[in-house]
């Protein structure tokens, strides 16, 4: 066993090209699409409005006929009493907030600019061609582009969808992802800790993060540190779902049987140990059959780091979704230096501040791959690329935002 | 009928005193509690990590012991081969990632600082106490606030509540929201579109929005514009949801029925036809028997701002809950004068560019309530106080984020 550094985006173009999930959507209510992915670029097949129409209650007239309407010298119109559906010279039709325009009609006369009198309508001001009316196609076009296939669906989509008459729409969905962990001192959460031992946290940083993307989760518990239970466990993973992630075991010790035990599959085509990101460095990946597997580190901050920059992008990217991010990009000034290892993607966690209308980002001094709570403690992500020597004070930084800025 | 313009925050402070959901949360398995909002503050009860462990493959030392070690002059120790649970002096224990520190050791020496020769360890250079060595309780100390109440659960929350023993979260959950659209002109999405008909959008943008938030929604789909069956169909939402809520004729016109219909109700404790925010004027709100009812407007930007504004509000803090956002807030500079009414709360659509670190907020041409492109295409929300006069260009605004900057 020996752990090569391998380019991530070398990684990501392999597992990307070797990964073939078969089943990867379904087909769901629009309301029940919020926040999954869509998967197929939307175009808008009817204008809205579908017609030119009123934005007021009022009365839809030929606005030459009111030109040169005023309080003294109001313009005397026709008023329509039953369904007209079409205006003629000095002609007024009632109309409500939402009705479609009549034929001939330019203009709505407010119902506060004009009066009924004898049957007949007194305009008092003029109004512009167009007033009150929303045109035919101004809100959405025939031919837009409504949502973009990868988009993570937010209720003005769903909207956008529901006004071209789209009631079900294809979202990332039904991908099994079986999950495990090995570790003899591990207890799942909900269980009692007895001494020497620890909880388990990075499965559930991993599973969760999936679930939050709509993956379906299967839970297979934890493994002891043996090679025939870890082999057994990733048959049994391999069985049942498209992906498959172990957490922990990754390194070069004695105790760390995963990427061994993984190596040693049958039908093998892919294998990686070892990533050039840091966090996450000693981690593995294979294919076999189209399916992946992922070892993950055992740390929670290195498992999340390899999720989110090797594993999902090489899923998505097999699936044709390009870039696909739950995240805020934002770009920021580096509060201080910041050393990066040359070869290496480094991802920095720490703080961006808002001040005054200015990002600024520090990055967290304590910074173990195995620190939880530098992840409760920062707001965003710095990636720094294997080509960069290091972050000067005041360089500019494309950073992913996960929670607000802080405002000083 | 009339409408009066009600203070947003009169309304909100009204309903949250009236507002009494009895049932309103669910105890879920932390993998199905991400992207849901936590109930409770949750304290650290344990440390993390619970014992001083070490962070390497190595051997615990006493740094003492190795003070002075270097290549020329190796320290060297006696090497426990059974399992020894205490340091003493000049021996040394192995220990691989993530054991516990045996009592008495201060450091752990990696492999690569040192050799077995002889059943003996030789060390080749000094290390300092603490090297090596996670301290018990440095990621998270028992007592730390790791979940704070109201929060939308991320991973990285989700690996705390494991790191702490706990499988099951209370999350804000099984609330029955009714919603009904009423219009003569509407359409269901997913049937076909007769002329002079529009497809229903504003229900979609109103129950999805909900729904991220893990309302539980109940449809009851298009209601004609007729007074008894509005009033019927509140009856029969109000018996079965804590939450009601209608879209579309809430303004002043002929066919505008539904507030009027709700303002007829036996028992409404409460009632308000009218609020002081722009878009979204014409709304109402109810109360009975601590169940709200919300006549949102029938164009979809105005029923979302009265939903995120005025009624989530309501509901959030009659719960106890405050200030919870699902997006980021930040700070930027105005691109160019805004024109606000005074006395009114503005909702300003727009976008945000990020130039260089800078960020810069310019308010969308289009602005029409019913104009659900604009969600598409903004990027942010500024919300203009009632008291404020309007935008000069370069002030300083707060502002909601709801997707990436545009970086130029």
């Amino acid at each position: 066993m020996s752990l090569e550094l391998h380019r991530v985006q070398d990684v990501v173009n392999e597992l990307s090209r070797r990964i073939t999930i078969r089943k990867y959507y379904e087909a769901v209510h629009i309301i029940d699409a919020v926040g999954k992915i869509a998967l197929e670029d939307i175009i808008a097949v009817n204008d809205l409005p579908p017609t030119d129409k009123s934005v007021l209650d009022g009365f839809a007239v030929r606005s030459i006929d009111v030109l040169n309407a005023s309080v003294d010298n109001p313009a005397i119109l026709e008023l329509c009493h039953r369904a007209c559906d079409a205006i003629r010279h000095k002609l007024a039709i009632p109309v409500s907030t939402g009705d479609p325009l009549p034929l001939g009609a330019d203009a709505v006369v407010p119902i506060e600019y004009a009066e009924v009198k004898n049957s007949k309508l007194y305009v008092y001001k003029p109004i512009n061609p167009g007033y009150g009316v929303a045109k035919r196609g101004e809100d959405i076009k025939k031919g837009d582009l409504i949502v973009k296939k990868g988009t993570i669906l937010r209720p003005w989509h769903i909207a956008a969808l529901a006004s071209q008459g789209i009631n079900k729409v294809k979202v990332l969905g039904n991908i099994n992802v079986a999950i495990f962990s090995t570790g003899d001192e591990l207890v799942e959460p909900g269980s009692e800790l007895a001494k020497g031992k620890v909880y388990n946290s990075t499965k559930y940083i991993v599973a969760s993060s999936l679930k939050e993307l709509n993956f379906r989760i299967i839970d297979l518990g934890i493994v002891p540190d043996d090679e025939i239970a870890i082999k057994r466990k990733f048959i049994e993973a391999l069985n049942i779902a498209d992906i498959v992630i172990s957490t922990g075991g990754t390194s070069l010790g004695k105790r760390d049987l995963t990427v061994k035990t993984m190596s040693t599959l049958n039908n093998l085509e892919y294998f990686v140990h070892g990533v050039n990101i840091i966090p996450g460095k000693p981690c593995a990946f294979g294919v076999i059959n189209g399916k992946v597997i992922a070892c993950l580190s055992g740390y929670p901050v290195a498992a999340l780091i390899e999720l989110e920059f090797i594993l999902l992008p090489s899923v998505f990217r097999s699936l044709g979704l390009a870039n696909i991010s739950r995240y805020i990009h934002v770009r920021a000034r580096a509060k201080r230096r910041i050393a990066s290892r040359l070869g290496m993607m480094n991802i920095i966690r720490g703080r961006i501040y808002n001040v005054g209308n200015e990002l600024e980002f520090e990055p967290l001094k304590l910074t173990g791959s195995g620190v939880l709570s530098t992840l409760l403690k920062s707001n965003a992500l710095l990636i720094i690329d294997e080509t960069c020597m290091g972050i000067e004070k005041g360089d500019l930084l494309d950073l992913i935002l996960i929670s607000d800025p802080i405002k000083i």
